[in-house]
């Protein structure tokens, strides 16, 4: 996905590996680690997202950069402990073999910590010339999004519920703490930087958490339907009986579920882009997933049709 | 290790309960977790020298508890990664047994990532009103002490070296990363909010890092010599290869290099209580080290000499 020009993707991308300074008295094995890491940095979706949610404020572009950068440590750091065998035990990830299997999971466990570090430092900087009340609200968006509240506890539900047991409800809460958690952070905190109104703020995280919903519903038709080659990771929620949307509905009815939930999005997107044309670039991201979620439902219906 | 009044100590015990606020869509699992851990909190050492280095502020207390609290919290996360089968598979902790036997692998991982997103919190919040040059200053050391050029880095260190293969210097290294780290951030940050020189804050740093190298000597001599019983933690060095000191000098030797440690660290408390009567606490803290450390040789005395 790729919603920025090409000089400002080349501008995230360098600025995601040298972001990330790495001492010179690093351990060996954690800096070969972290050096692996930042060569392989994924869509970097998060950042592109974050650069073009803070692009209308002068001077605001560094700032909105470095969300982004941040919120894409704070992701690949999630990735590395959820994919680690007390969690879902998986063996590729981002076309590559799994950081735990090729460093072990010790030092896969301190390349998060120190990704962490790093994202946490680069956030708390972003805001912290926003007036008080502003300052104040992006703290606790950062704190809420990225601790028992978003990320951390949406895993905790992802993996305590099993597939056959989950209810609809238990999807949304776990799309919403796994995945619209970072949406929000890219969406708006650099809209808090530019000074955005407290309407359009109040749009954005309703945007924010049903973008959460609809990459959910992508991404749970990709676990089952995708081939690690397609996706580029291992697929888990079938053998661990994670919850998946797709295991409850057909790969049609999961398909107007998306276009329910994009409709409520598009509604917002043109609230937003009354008071600026700026936002468009939000319909353009529920129309990619759009365009992921139908490819992969017309593979389930080709695959069903020739079984 | 008491450092506070009886009145302070009740403050900070309950901060410590009372600063974690667990939400009501938190997981069964993960709530019963943090409530255990929030419930045995060891001996708050940290939070207690926080209190004691922003005391002479005005109205600095709450924020120094803070700080204090948020270390207290990083230093729990990084002892329930340490402790999981990865890193020193350890069996007990503070008397009880470890998290990852009682909840799992997984939950432990999250209750540490938690842990560690209110602490991140807490810190940023702490000197967020400090003049420009501080707070830069006051972040540099945060992300500093807690990545890979301090606590992450030190464990990392610790688990590449063995004991056999690690040099005089390799000690040094991995306890100015994992121990002294946490020093600096609980002594030099409330120091900085209470507008301290720079010649107490360097000072203070230099303290920080000697006391963080006499608490590796204690901690070292407690691995091999204490029973769990006394220590509260699973011994790991010797059945692991972790570099301990105990396993190059003899426990005479050790307390030798313990004394001339201390010896400077007096120095540098004198120069300061020249300055502020209020760091004698300093003094009183390596006092108390020393005492540990001298009834742990004894106890390896006694051993050999019924050996």
């Amino acid at each position: 996905m790729q919603f920025v020009s090409e000089a400002d993707y080349s501008r995230i991308l360098n600025a995601y590996r040298a972001d990330f300074p790495l001492g010179a008295s690093l351990e060996p094995a954690l800096r070969a680690c972290l050096v692996d890491l930042l060569g392989n940095p994924g869509s970097l979706v998060r950042a592109q997202l974050a650069l073009r949610s803070g692009e209308s404020g002068e001077g605001i572009e560094l700032r909105s950069c470095s969300v982004g950068i941040a919120v894409e440590y704070f992701h690949l750091a999630s990735l590395l402990l959820d994919d680690l065998p007390s969690m879902d035990n998986a063996a590729l990830r981002r076309k590559m073999p799994c950081v735990h299997l090729t460093y072990g999971e010790a030092t896969a466990t301190l390349a998060s910590l120190a990704l962490l570090n790093r994202a946490y430092a680069m956030l708390y900087e972003a805001i912290e010339d926003l007036p008080g009340a502003a300052r104040a609200e992006a703290r606790k968006l950062i704190e809420e999004c990225l601790g028992v509240g978003g990320i951390v506890g949406g895993q905790a539900w992802d993996l305590a519920l099993t597939g056959s047991g989950a209810g609809p409800q238990d999807y949304i809460k776990v799309a919403l703490g796994k995945t619209a958690s970072l949406f929000q952070l890219v969406l708006v905190l650099p809209a808090l930087l530019t000074g955005a109104s407290r309407r359009e703020l109040h749009q954005l995280r309703r945007f924010a958490l049903l973008s959460g919903l609809l990459y959910q519903i992508v991404d749970d038709l990709k676990d089952l339907y995708a081939t690690p080659q397609q996706s580029g990771k291992t697929a888990r929620d079938l053998e661990l009986e994670r919850p998946n949307l797709l295991l409850q509905l057909s790969a049609t009815d999961a398909m107007s579920r998306f276009e329910r939930f994009q409709r409520i999005a598009l509604k917002i997107v043109a609230a937003l882009e009354q008071r600026n044309s700026r936002w468009s670039f939000l319909g353009e991201l529920t129309g990619e997933m759009r365009r992921r979620a139908a490819a992969l439902v017309e593979r389930v219906n080709t695959l069903e049709a020739a079984a």
